[in-house]
């Protein structure tokens, strides 16, 4: 039966949540960061990669995370003046070195020079070591999208919160890989998702708004669901499709932690519960350029035409309507781009809070 | 909880089934598919990859599928004597051009080519157009093991038996994924996998032995389960995390199929109930060599901490053992490789037709 959580806004329906335009959560931020001791252009960036993020709908991990990452920049955790750079480079590939500064300052370097190598070679794949938590991976693929290149990440989840299949030890992240594909008039057909059946924001977001979690989401050591989403910490995420979802996250572990000198594993800092300790995080960032392989017009109409096909399906019994990856949080961007981001009640005292604490004008 | 069958051999246990020797298995299907008109060494390639498939305990996509290929290849559907060729390449990726040919031929040719690419440039991307059906993916991912390099394939499936998430019309394959990564001491870590529930070769196997099916592998249009093996012909195969696996498999066929102006969607031809139409089936390759990102030993090292450690777990209620993706399978290959491979009595009934068909000595 289909789980329409998976494709439905992350906060809840509230009516009383106060719509702020996008500039002015970004600036709101930009100042809580420059107010933390990043420079400007760092603070600005990491504002508008946080900020893009909830434009997405991507609410678990957009500004949500300002008191976290102020605590972890106020900690030492972070280099706030990181030197990133290439540590190797072929066509085909690059090593960047973050530097331990924010994750999605490194993220956005990265794909960046991602772009430019596929522009020349038609592939290039990048591996991030010294990074941090970069927010939603779907900002950075979607960076893609507007040069006609598909853009691909996958993270090292930034905190163990789901174990081996058949197993109840907590060493594995929710380590999730997000790939988005241009389309010519339909929306760009998008993933970003954790290979457990949720990310740990998304029940973030359920516990600050005091809402239940799904059966299936997070069991306990003797195997039983846990429904309530305020003792989700004790709990262990599941992985989609049981084995394969563990198979799935143990490549990306490989892949984006292992294969670039990252944390995996056991050695993997808990983001939350660790305000202190460099995390090492690893991603993997990939882009591809399609005119290396086909005229983009053509690729683009055939995406048109096949997200067509899908999304005129018959539909199973009490099903609404089939959408394509992507396309509930591309009308979510339409949306929150034309009215505001909704800030709810619990998360402005949070960030209020946040505010009060750097000394920096509260947001409303 | 766990579903032990998603790491559990295939074949069901039957003490009755008969141990044949890979080398005697592999030239039987040699002989076989020289009388269909293979040229001697594409013969031979193409039971090599097949009983390779078998050795993995990929009882699915092995030997199994004999008639169906020998069916296709008499039909017509198939190019006897393909020009597999390189249609385009840079230092980072390259699209081969299978020329109709079996795609266990064109898959081992692009393989070849990425693992070559990779040692001088770190990272090689194939795309694949006019190729076919390939059998058990796991056999060309895991050919760069040997040269400490990971290896990827992704397929677009060369049936439709899934729908849209929500949905009920027929348009999505099983578009499986397979990666394989180098261990040291531990076995390598490889996935290969259908982005369904099951892929259609577990299930073939099931109705071959008339066994039921476990309950969410295949829904009829009203989404209620099908159990009986023998009419999952006529369900839908169900998505690994519904929203998310319907995601993955989107991707999958974008980057296999679309992208190298190969099928994807309602173009996809079904080999099972068409032998006599050319499928234009994508795939995709890579290799990653891993001498390019660290010291390939420290790398296999750290893969067996890793392993260890995530074997090591605490267990669930009712779990034997955890076990690392591809250890089952490293296991099979082990005990196939010395004692042969289970030919159960049904299975042998259809090799001797095939064998039978085509006019050489049946394989007992």
């Amino acid at each position: 039966m289909p789980d329409t959580h998976a494709v439905s806004s992350e906060f809840p329906i509230d009516e009383n949540a106060i719509r702020v335009p996008y500039a002015k959560l970004k600036d709101f931020m930009t100042q809580v960061f420059q107010a933390t001791g990043l420079p400007d252009s760092d603070a600005e960036g990491l504002a508008r990669a946080m900020a893009d993020g909830d434009l997405l709908g991507k609410d678990s991990h957009g500004c949500i995370r300002v008191p976290m990452y102020v605590g972890r920049i106020k900690g030492g955790a972070i280099n706030k003046t990181p030197n990133i750079h290439v540590e190797k480079q072929t066509p085909a590939m690059a090593i960047v070195n973050g530097d331990n500064g924010m994750g999605h300052l490194v993220a956005r370097y990265a794909m960046e020079l991602a772009m430019d190598m596929a522009a020349k070679s038609g592939i290039a794949w990048i591996g991030l070591q010294h990074s941090n938590h970069a927010g939603a991976a779907a900002v950075y693929a979607s960076m893609a999208l507007e040069r006609d290149q598909i853009g691909i990440i996958a993270c090292v989840g930034s905190a163990n919160h789901a174990a081996p299949y058949g197993g109840s030890d907590i060493l594995v992240g929710t380590n999730p890989i997000a790939v988005a594909i241009p389309a010519l008039e339909e929306p760009p057909v998008v993933i970003d998702m954790a290979t457990t059946n949720s990310s740990l924001g998304k029940i973030m977001v359920k516990a600050m708004h005091g809402e239940a979690m799904p059966e299936g989401w997070v069991i306990d050591a003797a195997g039983q669901a846990i429904t309530d989403s305020a003792l989700a910490d004790d709990g262990i995420l599941t992985h989609i499709g049981g084995a394969k979802g563990f198979g799935l996250s143990m490549v990306i572990g490989f892949l984006a932690g292992t294969l670039n000198g990252a944390a995996f594993g056991s050695d993997v800092i808990h983001i939350g519960e660790d305000p202190n300790s460099e995390t090492n995080t690893g991603q993997f960032i990939m882009a591809i350029d399609i005119a290396h392989f086909m005229d983009p017009a053509l690729f683009k109409a055939n995406v048109d035409r096949i997200s067509r096909e899908m999304t005129g399906s018959a539909k199973l019994p009490g099903v609404d309507e089939i959408r394509m990856p992507g396309t509930n949080s591309w009308r979510v961007h339409q949306d929150r781009k034309a009215n505001g981001i909704p800030i709810t009640a619990p998360l402005l005292d949070r960030l209020n809070a946040a505010a009060d604490e750097v000394g920096v004008p509260r947001l409303l």
